[in-house]
């Protein structure tokens, strides 16, 4: 079949789901194209463009049904299948990800932490296990796990890619430096950086350039 | 003047722009357009239509001289120009953007960290001040913040969000539950969830329905 779903839209379809999953107090019996809009930073008209592309049977008149729609998100993007996930690198970032409680409601196990700092793994409590870098290609591929997490210094970025990717995951979130990876292998590269720089750009640095949104 | 850059192009720009800032050696004395693209999971087509919008006195015959193009977008995009930011929420997370050595080097100097848990600003050793959540709006006003980030439990985002929009940020960094703010405030949302979940759906999940890259 003809892939036909743009990224941004699928990157806004997720933001949609998530706002679905984790504010469903705040959204009432019917949300509105505006208000997904406004709380994902998007027009009303683009919400309604992405939705309308999945041309599901959900009634749109009068606002949609937030579980009807976090359904048909689900289905069309197939996030009902579990998916089994790690991290490498258990610094502060790393930890705070193993410890976040939020995953397993929305579908994912993190199955494994990695670090080459063989003392802090025996110090660190955790409900997974915890094993040492050298090891990653061989347990991902055992435990079948299909998406890492690299949180670990710039200078380990490549190697840790490079034994997830021997590993077998499909999909890698990068919170260091960029990596290279096989094109079979899709990359989200997250910074804390290039995001304040966005918007420091966005704020005045350069006004006269930049469209508005 | 108008403003004539799309918000992606923007976001591109700024990838870019850090990987020039931070993986020099790599690159070598110059750089294509399609080792950019490479690096950050975009075409060559795609990298070029970028650069050429900045309309920069640059060289692109053999590639470009990687500091050249640093030069180039920094300037395009405001982005030598220092900024002041903050983090509200001192967890794992907080703490370890708090800590991370990278941002003086980048023109960013975060001044505070916030965190509703005063025996927590107590215990922890930081090298900026530390004060209590409720002084937010205050002492970003005083000391002229520009950025922030959220980095706090999901039931304290919308308050925090309003408290450094009251100070007068003009950006937000929120690693949280999406939250509102002013149309003059600009937001970004940043979600591991939301990762995993777009990877998810390019794994396999919806190989029908998604757009090759």
């Amino acid at each position: 079949m003809k892939r036909t779903l743009p990224l941004p839209s699928l990157e806004r379809l997720c933001g949609i789901y998530g706002l679905l999953d984790s504010l469903p107090e705040t959204l009432g019996n019917r949300v509105s194209s505006r208000e997904l809009g406004r709380a994902i930073g998007q027009t009303a008209e683009t919400v309604r463009k992405d939705i309308a592309h999945m041309k599901a049977d959900i009634v749109s008149a009068g606002g949609y049904d937030p579980a009807e729609l976090k359904g048909a998100i689900a289905s069309y993007l197939g996030l009902q299948e579990p998916r089994r996930a790690c991290i490498a690198g258990l610094g502060r970032l790393g930890q705070a990800i193993l410890r976040y409680p939020g995953f397993q409601d929305a579908g994912i196990e993190i199955c494994a932490g990695f670090d080459s700092d063989t003392n802090k793994l025996e110090l660190l409590a955790s409900p997974v296990p915890l094993l040492p870098s050298y090891r990653i290609t061989e347990y991902v591929q055992k435990e079948k796990i299909s998406l890492g997490i690299i949180a670990v210094p710039p200078d380990q970025a490549q190697i840790t890619a490079d034994r997830l990717t021997a590993g077998g995951v499909r999909g890698i979130v990068n919170f260091t430096v960029p990596v290279s990876v096989p094109e079979t292998v899709n990359m989200r590269h997250v910074s804390v950086l290039d995001e304040l720089r966005i918007l420091a750009a966005l704020a005045d640095g350069a006004d006269q350039n930049i469209q508005e949104k």
